[in-house]
């Protein structure tokens, strides 16, 4: 896998379109593990602000390999990271976020196997247009404050 | 990756051992994506019970590849399962479990950066030693009645 993907740059430009100033890009997570600190996080993350708010936001292709392993993997990275950002003083006050293109969201989230995790909240999304590089929803609609 | 791995075998004596009837295995979980039924769990998960209550292990081998990356398979798919079992009436009662190994569990969740899930309580674990194949312990200590 390339180190940025053909949709993080449609997606930075999506989110700078939507009023947000991209602080970090790439965005890296440093924590302690057994006394050694790892990044997680890498070449997909972007940290971006907009009114005070900050978020974190991880770019997820969904393509190739199995969906179901993609959404294994975005999962359980979400929950991961989710609990790094809590651990992190620097970056507590971040809101993560998955990126996903539309139409992945419209397959694998809306009406795919990746429903029963946006049903049971799980999982928080910024959906995008990568052609439009235009942002489409936020889920939970009320995630971040309007600009 | 074989369809059952040298671990399989062992962590299935194990809960025999510890007074479980296996019931399935492997434990198959169907539900509907976009009206097409599919089979998740496959040939990892097994299926058992004693004294009325009902388990549902996966078992997690972290193996090869990276460490981090299997953790956030592991975590991802927990996450996934979980809530398909609420979803199939034949498997809510089950509790889900991911079974690690002993050394697994020590370095990659008591010491590594899986410790941050299990501090958060995300996950359920049962660790075996797969040589002595027996049960070492249960996580959290309450999640199984006593035999």
């Amino acid at each position: 896998m390339p180190a940025k993907d053909i949709f993080h740059e449609p997606f930075v430009l999506a989110l700078i379109k939507d009023g947000w100033i991209v602080t970090a890009d790439p965005l890296t997570i440093r924590i302690l593990d057994a006394d050694l600190l790892i990044d997680i996080g890498a070449e997909r993350m972007v940290g971006a602000e907009r009114d005070g708010q900050r978020i974190a936001v991880e770019i997820k292709r969904f393509i190739g390999k199995s969906v179901v392993q993609e959404l294994k993997e975005a999962a359980g990275q979400f929950m991961l990271y989710e609990e790094a950002l809590k651990r992190v003083p620097a970056h507590v006050d971040r809101v993560l976020l998955l990126a996903v293109r539309l139409p992945v969201y419209v397959s694998l989230f809306e009406n795919g196997i990746g429903k029963i995790l946006m049903e049971s909240h799980k999982l928080r999304l910024v959906v995008f247009d990568s052609v439009k590089e235009e942002i489409t929803q936020w889920i939970p609609a009320n995630v971040t404050r309007k600009s």
